[in-house]
């Protein structure tokens, strides 16, 4: 059974994915890198990183996963449509490895990069899209990368099997919200577990009943 | 020193404090009691509950506190001010066992209860409240009991020197929020601490820095 899966997705306390004022040079604008630094603190970022909680789940990302899905919203900057030599925030290597789908309304041709990833645009739903992704995914499982909006738009469809959420104790007042009133009651379908971690982290995570 | 603490207020996952759809009978609205079957589920509510980390949490609740301050949405129901039999939500013995000060532009006399719980009512901002609240504490402690809207006042005017949340793990959808973007930035004035409890609850505590 081919799964789709959400890993390392970062909110402040109040909610929100990503803060407000995003450009190409401020990938999370106001917010900046205070929803990831738990992760690159871990030695799964880098070598001398902490080795507990914390990395136990970043771990989880890679393995399994034979495709993600993200949106245009993580893939690009607001203005991206018009750079026809943008490739991605995440340099000629990207850390994901496996056929890349970005959902977008204004699609390209594909982008071969280093390290197995390719970029495919894909104008569609998101069960469209899973059912594309799953294929590419050969068997494995399809990340559902962010932004806050895709993954909110999958959960409201119920098309996501396993979710692990970082909460981060600051309060950002604005940006993409996670959480909207299309998700009232989403717990409901899922076993839901919490641990915090040392460095202030809450780990969320909703795994589908049944799975 | 007398501080101004915030005990055991429960939030979902969305930052709700209330649920949307209150009235006398629902005083939490769709709500219901779910924000708070953690509390009812430990010893300080009834004999024979848990005795682990909620219960260590809910039980600062009283210790050390000289009067409370809440909002009239907590101490009535919408249209209690056309209700002049309206003697708050808990009863003839209520759980606050001091002066409390109720934020209303609405005022009346005060009503003495049983149990030493007296209630005043404010037409006040939150420092000129808290003012108030201070003398009648004589030296001790005021808490400020919510609702959500009052707490975050309260937050925003820099006038909070303790809180303790408890994020339970239900998506509201709608409701009354805690957090606003007149918050943003807030932690930077606190130690923040996060635990998770065995009962999925992770308790959140601001403790101003230096007190």
């Amino acid at each position: 059974m081919s799964l789709a899966r959400v890993h390392n997705f970062a909110i402040s306390l109040d909610g929100y994915g990503t803060g407000e004022g995003q450009d190409a040079d401020h990938h999370f604008g106001h917010a900046g890198e205070r929803l990831h630094e738990w992760m690159f603190a871990t030695r799964w970022w880098q070598a001398g990183g902490s080795g507990g909680v914390d990395n136990a789940f970043v771990q989880q990302h890679g393995p399994g996963i034979g495709a993600e899905i993200m949106g245009a919203g993580k893939w690009g900057h607001p203005g991206w449509q018009d750079d026809p030599d943008w490739k991605g925030a995440w340099g000629p290597n990207p850390p994901f490895h496996t056929p890349t789908f970005i959902l977008t309304h204004h699609t390209r041709s594909s982008i071969e990069m280093e390290g197995g990833t390719t970029y495919h645009f894909l104008d569609a739903s998101p069960a469209e899209a899973l059912e594309t992704a799953r294929k590419a995914a050969d068997g494995k499982d399809v990340r559902i990368g962010g932004g806050a909006t895709v993954i909110r738009d999958f959960l409201a469809a119920g098309l996501i099997d396993f979710m692990h959420l970082a909460v981060v104790p600051i309060v950002l007042g604005r940006g993409v919200r996670l959480w909207g009133e299309e998700l009232e009651g989403v717990e409901k379908d899922y076993v839901v577990e919490t641990i915090s971690a040392p460095s202030g982290v809450t780990h969320v995570t909703f795994t589908r009943k049944g799975i």
